[in-house]
């Protein structure tokens, strides 16, 4: 079993190698390559056992896309994006990486043309949906998206679906929740205010929240968003048919609701840390995203994600902080 | 006011030349100059009192259509397209002209860059839905086209709305019902028959039936395509909101039915016409397509289409047969 993962050196890209090292297996079989892509090189995983070629490479670069491929792996993991807030400010990078680059995968792929048909997971995003909404956004509901970024995933999911349909590839696309609590420095995301508010007061700094409590959201843990990846990867394509693009389980709460969670679980000198500030730009934004999912059809597929937001802090506790909160 | 109609050589698009030469004006205004595009150049109008230019060009030429734009025509009606059988067929050729061409387009808009924003009235298709249906397809029922030609035309409206939500552009995409009955000769289409068996036996003519009798579509005149050209172009982008992709209204109604109203125009004779040969490709295709909607935002902006089959087989007869029909 050969993979191939664009953009492992971002956050979800890190955790799913590691996932993989750590299973040592895909879909029952063993791992025998690892092929790492990122715009830099991506650091290699210690302790693996089979082979790791770490790849620097621009995905809108059709040539050097077509050589990654050129390999023929089994399963491709296609993480690679610019974020929501960037793909705002710049359209000309959205268009490139998100939308161009993608395309360039998919040519690369039906180029090999002699029944070359590898499993293709493609991370889209809940803004592939815009307002106004539905109470509970069903898999049905119409593809509306009031972002660049939501734009570029929404045509990304429909050449997915046609590939698939013809044979080119066999395609899976997954719009994961919000991802909280991210590690690290905040990124451009518009949403990085979800996991800030969580993230700094944990680790005894002040977070900034640029909206108001009352803003509701949907929500995985990166551990779930690794889970949703590996479980697409083995999907049996069969139970899928003509709709390859499907929203996760995540789970819904308020802004309000995420902090009374941190409040629970580290106290309320911990959840006094947030300093509110409005910021404009990230209001009107986050208006337009989505809120509540009814993700009936990945359920009944067998993707999973947390109960409560109590236990994706928990993850972020465990899996980041060794089990350590600054009080 | 100076229009620009791409994919003018087509049978759409003549007829929408003829109606703005006949018209002299749009949204109220007089049309100074005329300039229509197609791959071969389109034959210029008798009795224009304006300048026409007729321009060949191929759409995916960006440098051609920058050279176009340059014009900044007010209004630009954008119908080129390779039709559903022909893009199912030819992928490469389906991307490239429905695909690509239109990203030159919105592309060569954008580039001027100086607060040019012209209206442009995009040729969208039902297509861009795809089977299991609900009962009526309402305006917020998601994109999952069946086809390649559907999925291109999909992912262009995904690329109007948000060209124009960014302001680049003032667009507008009206998804046609299938039109019949298309004068001339049979095209690639797919939906071809649903004009042959209406126009073959009133000609005196044998037609191909390649469906069943209980297929159920959504039909819509020439003439009514150009009404709903002409009246998208003048339509407040107030009053339409982010969602600029618009459903026109139809009649609905199965083969048997159109074969019915043929026989209550043209006696039983004509419809005898009709010889019925299944055809599994266009079956399939069929299958995957949309039947009934509820074009209620549509109606609610003014867009009429004809009442029922009888008026749309009375077009036909007004328009292209001079009122005679060969019993």
């Amino acid at each position: 079993m050969d993979i191939l993962v664009i953009g492992a050196a971002g956050m979800i890209g890190r955790k799913l190698t590691a996932r993989l090292v750590d299973d040592g297996a895909l879909n029952g079989r063993p791992i025998g390559k690892l092929t790492l892509v990122d715009v830099n090189a991506p650091a290699k995983p210690d302790k693996f056992g089979g082979t790791v070629e770490s790849v620097a490479a621009d995905i809108a670069d059709s040539a050097a896309v077509r050589g990654i491929i050129g390999a023929r792996p089994d399963v491709i993991f296609h993480l690679a994006a610019v974020v929501s807030a960037e793909a705002e400010l710049d359209f000309e990078k959205g268009m490139r990486i998100n939308l161009d680059g993608s395309r360039a995968l998919l040519e690369a792929i039906r180029a090999i043309g002699d029944g070359y048909r590898p499993r293709l997971v493609f991370t889209s995003s809940i803004a592939v949906f815009g307002a106004p909404f539905s109470d509970a956004i069903a898999d049905d509901f119409h593809l509306t998206p009031l972002t660049s970024y939501g734009t570029q995933k929404a045509i990304v999911e429909l050449l997915l679906a046609d590939y698939t349909r013809r044979g080119f590839v066999d395609g899976i696309g997954i719009r994961l929740p919000s991802i909280v609590v991210r590690p690290g420095r905040p990124n451009k995301a518009a949403s990085g205010f979800f996991s800030s508010i969580i993230r700094e007061p944990l680790a005894g700094q002040e977070a900034v929240l640029p909206v108001e409590d009352s803003v509701l959201h949907w929500h995985a843990s990166p551990r779930a968003a690794v889970g949703f990846l590996v479980h697409a990867a083995g999907l049996d394509a069969g139970k899928l048919g003509p709709r390859v693009n499907l929203t996760m389980p995540g789970v819904c709460c308020t802004v309000a609701e995420q902090i009374a969670a941190l409040r629970r679980i580290g106290g309320d000198k911990v959840a006094a840390r947030i300093r509110r500030q409005p910021d404009p730009l990230v209001a009107r934004i986050v208006a337009g995203w989505p809120r509540r999912f009814d993700p009936r059809r990945a359920l009944t597929l067998g993707f999973r994600g947390e109960a409560s937001f109590d236990d994706i802090i928990r993850v972020h506790i465990e899996d980041e902080l060794g089990g350590k909160i600054v009080n």
